[in-house]
């Protein structure tokens, strides 16, 4: 079984299969019956569970409270805003009946003829149109406003292609949306949230980030501005983690929402929308993880710490379990997660494996030896490299030891990416570093045919224009014309 | 705007409008564009956070973890437990495609004709089939059980008749869906589940419940047993709060979900299922509330003391404020949840009749006299009494005041439903006091013809056979057939 455990796929041998599979044996999700719509298990879920409430405290502590809004959206508000709909319309699950009856024969149940909506129905795949409708209700004067609403929620589109948590047809996610009575106001909160994710993959996954802005063709359908978060993953591809989109007046005039200003005048309601969905845990898995399982930060493991006994005898288990009992209730009073394994159905070696897999980040093993010592084995996740230390003061120890895999983590990303990012004046160049898989700073000079012409020669896309101060003006290296600054073209999820 | 929000039907005048009013008004939820979907606004959907969290943690208190299933279930999987798709087909959301396109004619978008789902998929009503699906693969040994899952979601069913948080065609749910090695343990885990529902509701919720079972007739498609909790109504109507199946074996044959127990021998797993709802807040409305407004209990509302200063002057305001700020920090070190309303674009008359409609439990209100004096007013929401006290020593004044008004809550709807309930034994008399909105415990002859009848001609439909101590046999109340014990009939919601 043992080994049955240890039998994934190495990176350098086939990175997309260690994905999947890995994914499958630390049990974090399955493909479900319904094509493209995934089951997320415990150990998954109890990720994503740790997210949503750092995130969702985030949110209420910058002035956001948690709505919920209607699953099906009347197919004709799609129709509203012209970009949006081109955007959506095409891969959508549409609801067209509300009944099913018993077939005739007997054989089952069919799709009642009788029972057909006058207008289709849209499972949301974001909810824009259906909350603006909304807030038009909501909206008459300066007064009413910010609206600084979120939504905990799942949302479908239909992907032909998908893999598990990265993309696939019904996921879960968080989606803010306000509204503002100003320009400025809705602009500064769409970078405030993008600050917020930025901080939150940071510092939580673990993931550095590169802050920037979208071009035109690769916004946000609907958006004047897309402010996203690119990540690096171990193969060199980027994954966008987060956007946060300044939507202007586009929905407030679609749908009509207007409201009066302190002077008296009429105006739109200026809008943003911002989100982050179950493709993060794609992202933590693919960003740390090794040949030998799950790799988690220990800021969202659902399980810091893992204690293991190996006995010979229930005499000695029992030594074991009164010793590690105190250490366990002081690790919890510190507020840190630990589980007592004391299965006898397993050996330890077996377990070893099994935490390796699921990527718990601290373990902790005491033997016979170690009770007469008074010490305890200590291996962390990240570097696998073990240490025997004296069970006095092991909590302090295994503190300070969870923050320092949460910062070694995240520098071996940031060292990962800033070895695999190159400033690139050539296409040819170009096209060679982005074929090994770095993350490319060119010049390009402004144009979505310039930009499409790469897309489609090299498969990478310009993931953002970063925010940052390197603001050094040259030549567009595909057509020499002028460019303002150089921007960040990389291959991606 | 004072008036306006006291436009309050009375519970006298009519019960159902005092109840849609007052959804409204005090801003928890409203009807949305999508024919029997509400949205859930955030003082609403406050409510319901703070039920998640306490009930989240009651379930994984018992073992339990939470895992998500897929939204669409094949049509194909209903029909799989006979009962089953008897109860949930006739009222379900079918998506039929998967893409939309323009119109030929540019105005707008239709259906694509070619993008049409080989099987129809249907929004979970609830999630029995494609979990017991996915279980299949998870189980082969006991070893392997128990499972204990919950999730957290929206479902489906299609109302044609829909009510704000009572009855609505989507809502917000939790799901618990267990899988056993034995029946024994599966009827335990459905009676602590039903055990755990009457602790939140009535410790949590303040609403005395009756536990009961269901009769054939009322149980859930597909369930053995379902046990209940049952609440009454201010107008002496029933509600069901809670419930928690014991599923038997059926949709272990009907997925096929075997495993080998200890002894080598194969057998069906053994299921559970159990579920509350956002319709929790309905009863929470219903059960307590009065003519001005909600009335919350403490251990559920989102604010739990608001303090509002009355000033003639920004100097004194300052100096108000010096004085609450300090008086609110202690209050939330105590962990209760304050709000100071320093608004000054409302007078204190608007605010008082606004907190009063938003339950509220204390309001604390400061004026100059009161800085004078060192005290402060008083006022607790469920008596609407109020009372000057010292400062000194409020913060522990507040605390034990609303653990006062959570009990008094209770007490006050445990009077109201022993009033009305009366055991009844002439089938005339029972007539009489189900139109006069009472409880009635009476004899039945235990078969569904009985109470078919009882049901068409008096709206009367059996809530539960008690689970107490009153097993006295007697004679049916219509047939005159032997009775082993009386049952509670009511109206119900």
């Amino acid at each position: 079984m043992a080994k049955e455990l240890k039998e994934l796929t190495s990176r350098s041998e086939n990175y997309s299969q260690w994905y999947q599979d890995l994914v499958i044996k630390a049990d974090l999700a399955e493909n479900s019956a319904v094509r493209g719509c995934m089951v997320i298990k415990p150990y998954g879920y109890a990720i994503w569970e740790k997210m949503q409430r750092i995130l969702d405290n985030k949110f209420k502590e910058t002035g956001h409270v948690n709505a919920y809004f209607p699953l099906l959206i009347p197919k004709s508000f799609l129709s509203r805003e012209a970009e949006h709909v081109e955007g959506f319309a095409k891969e959508c699950a549409v609801v067209t009946h509300y009944r099913l009856k018993t077939n005739s024969d007997g054989s089952g149940v069919v799709v009642d003829p009788e029972a057909k909506l006058e207008e289709e129905l849209i499972i949301r795949p974001t909810s824009e149109t259906i909350i603006w409708n909304t807030y038009r209700n909501w909206i008459q004067s300066y007064r009413d406003l910010p609206i600084l609403c979120n939504q905990w929620a799942n949302v479908m589109r239909w992907e032909m292609r998908t893999r598990l948590f990265l993309r696939t047809a019904e996921f879960l996610w968080q989606e803010g949306h306000t509204a503002h009575a100003t320009r400025e106001e809705a602009e500064a909160e769409a970078r405030q949230m993008q600050n917020i994710y930025a901080d939150f993959v940071e510092n939580y996954m673990g993931v550095p980030v590169i802050k920037g802005v979208k071009t035109a063709s690769e916004r946000f359908a609907g958006a004047l501005d897309t402010y996203t978060i690119e990540a690096m993953m171990q193969d060199g591809k980027a994954l966008q983690a987060g956007t946060s989109h300044f939507l202007g007046q586009n929905f407030g005039k679609a749908f009509n929402v207007t409201f009066v200003d302190k002077d008296g005048k009429t105006d739109y309601a200026w809008a943003t929308s911002w989100g982050v969905s179950t493709r993060l845990i794609g992202a933590l898995i693919m960003a740390h993880s090794d040949d030998n399982g799950l790799v988690l930060p220990p800021h969202l493991a659902p399980i810091q710490v893992v204690i293991i006994p190996i006995y010979r005898s229930m005499e000695q288990l029992d030594e074991i379990r009164k010793k590690v009992n105190g250490i366990a209730d002081n690790l919890k009073k510190l507020g840190i997660s630990v589980k007592f394994d004391d299965a006898d159905n397993r050996k330890p070696g077996w377990k070893f494996a099994n935490y390796e897999l699921k990527g718990v980040p601290v373990r902790l093993a005491m033997g016979g030896r170690d009770l007469e010592n008074n010490t305890i084995e200590v291996m962390r996740r990240d570097t696998l490299e073990k240490e025997t230390v004296s069970c006095d003061g092991i909590e302090t120890y295994v503190q300070n030891l969870l923050e320092d895999i949460q910062k070694n983590i995240f520098q071996k990303a940031l060292k990962l990416r800033e070895e695999r990012t190159v400033k690139v004046d050539s296409y040819d160049e170009f096209k060679e570093k982005i074929e090994q898989g770095y993350f490319v700073l060119a010049h390009w000079d402004g144009t979505p045919e310039t930009e499409e012409r790469v897309k489609n020669e090299t498969k990478a896309t310009i993931r953002c224009i970063p925010m940052d101060d390197d603001n050094e003006p040259g030549c567009c290296m595909v057509t020499g014309k002028p460019s303002a600054r150089r921007v960040l073209f990389a291959r991606n999820y």
